[in-house]
């Protein structure tokens, strides 16, 4: 349920609302756009449906949402949301490009990747420390060590730092060192990690678990807001299908358009988890950039045969480079698509591909 | 089982060698690329594998396919296949976009839509006029008069026509009247079939049904490949995938990639069968083109609201030609992706945009 | 819609009623049953739904069916179907056992087979004469010899037999050779397949898709049922999951549950096609006969590894032998569940596995 | 890779093998079987794959392990493991049932239900104090409460009580309350959790994921027994598939034949969140217990519509009660399946059912 109030409407007013609310043991979420105020009806409105908050002073109208999640919802804040993490900006407008390997391995791996990713043109650096493997026998990751290398690499290149949360007791670690926290696919529905991880107040990148319906992900997006924060970016990574033989998962595109429909939160997609190999990566990125997402999760390793997690589909640099160019070509076609930052390299790139000279 | 000769070899070693391969019960079909002669060894190979092929005269070497499809299978046929429809090509270097209704109504709506298609520059006219519909209660197509119109659509427009065929029965008609024979989703494994509409020696295209693995949608080609029909356009239009509230079914870009490794046959794309609805089109498109595929085939009606069958799902011309241009533009983006053809559209379509202007 | 007449009612009422459907394009479909007498509109009921049927003289009330399958719809003959080939019943109080091998391979390996699963108890035989083959390349099966050869195993054992048809080019030999007409899962959407198999007035049994929602497959129950042939079976036989490593297909017992509560038609499941090995169908069987179905079709052959198709997953006659009295116990533990016939079984079948002695 | 030693070897010549895999980095699992004494190498095994073993004094012969889980691996534990949780035993040879409400919701509600299913021959008692749920909106549990009632319940009752973990912080809570660990499939691959609970030595419950392959499920289970807890029930729950009309999740009852192949672990089978629906049920239940699970967990509630999570899918203590008696019935026909404890109802079963009568 959400409550929109007149134009010109009281703080008094208001705060009648919110006072009913609460005596029907829910939060009144205000949100001010710029040509209305919501007040969003938080928590379980079973029992408040039939009061008649259309007939209080200063009160518009009232919509009922049908969908479950409410804090998530485009009914709810009709423009859309962009998070900001330093200079860099995540949302409608931008094209986001996150790159970096999959695990944090040494000093002097991930100093080399952030450099070079950063040469690129990306806008983030990834890099897990804790890492959610399938068997117990893998690399687990280098923990509070791969933290610190990870701030070290931010420090020396700029660029904010994302990394994988696993469990609630990584909650001091994480806001010691880390810009965007990720929760990976296997933890989407983990709800005792979202709620910590929402209690935390730093953006939160929410990937999309593979059998999960787009509803289902809102709810856990849903899970990290009603701890206050609405600072949550969506990660598609591929889902599951019934071919597995040529693709790991199977990427779902048109997840990018149902998102931007439902929800106001940006929506990033993760090329590189979903088809498992360097060679399909680049076709995949394009078609992500000319769908209209508002950034991507790439895998770039300087030397992917010696990686100890995620090799074979991580790029090498210099493949992800000539990469950037192409999507800041297709960027161009997207009408209303993001536009890469530093719009210098737009330039940069049809001179170097040729198609722009007479 | 590939057997391939040496530079040079003669004649009769080429006829010792098909000659072995009866006895075997299998056929030996002949393939001359640039630069090699491959005889390919179609049927149960079980009982010849252990044949010394490799050590007859004029012999190279023998390749084990470990794929079910021969005459599909890239290692057989390793030079792309480019299809030729009148002045109209499909395959590597080329897009192709086929468009128009999903059923002919009438000979009014036809050619009203021939010609909106033709003005925005496709290549091919799709219309169907036997209809297999999930309901035995829905229209079923006009047939053979849907077919006449088509054909009148043709001689007006110059497009070749594309329409399906759901029935051995039809095999005369189809001869009569069409361009490119149509097989459906839901006859991909009907095998009688396809071999009738391989027989009649027109090129096939064949849709993916949305629970073909590729390798099963590869054998189907083989079907109509193995009556000595080469000419198979593969169309990729949606998988089968547990979320179906935002997506009838979920476009499976990734194909495109999977497809183009194993196979030398053009691959094209429908996003209209995909997504269900207009709005998504165009963006789903985007990607299509990004990602390398050598076509789309797309729905287009200029009266959706009365159309008798799909017109959530078609694109009003106007929309259709927009599309058009932005396609253009994304192809440039494609290293080795296609060119659409007049190239004229290209520069109209960078002009009208204005990106290229400096 | 359905029209339910009073009790009571005239011929003529019931006449008119029908005469004002033939104006709206649709059939009157009318339905004694033990307690009233229905009249199901068949047809695009679109045009037909303002008009006040319940004013009629004659009728008692007016039905919306909002599933679009009518004439298969409980609703419309809420009674179960049972339908009766030769001696042989199939559907509710009765659990009816089809088995036989894949394909007709010979008269001495059909005879041989007949001869055993009529010795162990089955109730009708199956052996495929035309074969859907993934591959060109496999053996497509015998043709109208296999039928003859069917035909011969009847006389001998007196058993019904159950065939598969894959082209309407078939019709004429379906209707000389073949009592129960089954249409593969292949072709559950091959529409003009189901109406040729309708037409000829024989049972059909319908396999589902293995990508079929229980609707889909109605739908094409109803194709079927709308020329005018109301014995359908619909068989279960497994459908698509992501996990192929363990099972061809998910065999869907559920579907049994869902089946049994939107149509009058008989439902059974073949448990060999969705597991695709011997060691899993004795198990599988029992779990079909618990969970409540009408009946199974399981493959049996004498020599499976000589099998000329699906060997892997057929039964040893003697492991059908003690499965057949493993089941017959297991029916009598079931609620209203069917019971094999004849009923001496059961005796024995307590007598020799020994749990009935004191 | 496991190492399987020679009878009569020595201690010494034991403790050599052990020591030869410490040096590769691998803990040497000792498992002594009724005939032969096995040496599982438990870690990454890459680079003693070279090592000599079988030349060693003591050593009988090598196994390859193909298969990423080891200590679930029915190749290196070839007899079947049963748990026991006081006097009750779970695994080959019994048939267990758990029953109870989804959520411990107060005092007098566990109370009832555990007399009732306690009544109906119930074995252990289920209940949760911490509930994943999908809105963050909706009832979470009772929590450190609804475990002190829970235990009160087992006082009563005498029935080991079975709960959900849900946090790394919960283990001092799980060590004081529970005797059974129930990892809830959300969780399967929230591997912070499972080595928690792992760590604890009581029995853990591992639900498999409805996307998790039978592979991804034994490899969590190999997560819990590398913290050196060899007591892991796997919980089949039902699988996503394409179809969600009839039933949430499809039961995925050959998952049971597939785990008693690879792994010597207990399995057993939910049928109330696979189908979500009371009515349902039953006929799933005698369809687990006939195709050969270990067991069952099902919800009862006294009074279901008042449920606070569930209802929809809760027998009444009545239907809990007949449900008992057939599944003991169908228990009989199931060759190796395991009989109910205590043994008496299962003649109280036959006389009230009547069919043991002559």
């Amino acid at each position: 349920m959400v409550i929109v109030m007149e134009k010109g409407h009281t703080e008094a007013q208001r705060q009648a609302v919110i006072g009913i609310l609460t005596e029907f043991n829910l939060k009144g979420h205000v949100s001010e756009g710029d040509t209305e105020t919501l007040i969003g009806a938080v928590g379980d409105t079973k029992a408040a449906r039939e009061y008649p908050f259309d007939s209080l002073p200063g009160v518009c109208s009232v919509l009922k949402i049908s969908k479950p999640y409410k804090l998530a919802n485009r009914k709810f804040h009709p423009d859309d949301t962009v998070i900001k993490v330093g200079d860099v900006h995540i949302g409608n407008g931008f094209l986001t490009i996150i790159a970096g390997p999959c695990a944090v391995e040494s000093r002097e791996q991930m100093l080399t990747i952030a450099r070079a990713v950063k040469k690129a043109g990306a806008h983030m650096l990834r890099g897990g420390a804790f890492k959610p493997r399938t068997s117990p026998y893998s690399f687990q990751g280098l923990g509070e060590d791969g933290l610190r290398i990870l701030a070290d690499a931010r420090e020396e290149t700029g660029l904010p730092i994302v990394t994988e949360m696993t469990s609630p007791m990584q909650v001091d670690l994480m806001v010691k060192y880390v810009d965007v926290i990720q929760i990976g696919m296997r933890n989407m529905q983990n709800f005792e990690l979202l709620k910590s991880a929402g209690r935390i107040g730093k953006p939160v990148l929410l990937k999309r678990h593979q059998s999960a319906t787009i509803e289902e992900w809102l709810m856990s997006a849903e899970y990290i807001m009603s701890e206050g924060n609405d600072q949550v970016i969506l990660c598609e990574r591929g889902i599951l299908t019934f071919d597995k033989e040529h693709n790991r998962n199977t990427l779902d595109i048109s997840a990018v358009l149902a998102v931007k429909k439902v929800t106001h939160l940006p929506i990033i997609v993760d090329p590189s988890h979903a088809c498992g190999r360097r060679e399909d990566v680049p076709a995949l990125s394009r078609a992500i950039v000319a769908v209209g997402a508002h950034g991507l999760e790439i895998e770039v390793h300087h030397d992917p045969d010696k990686a100890l997690s995620d090799g074979p589909q991580s790029l090498y640099p210099e493949q992800f480079e000539r990469l950037m160019r192409e999507l800041n070509i297709i960027s161009m076609a997207v009408e209303g698509g993001g536009r890469m930052l530093p719009q210098l390299m737009a330039e940069k790139a049809g001179e170097e591909i040729g198609i722009f000279q007479d």
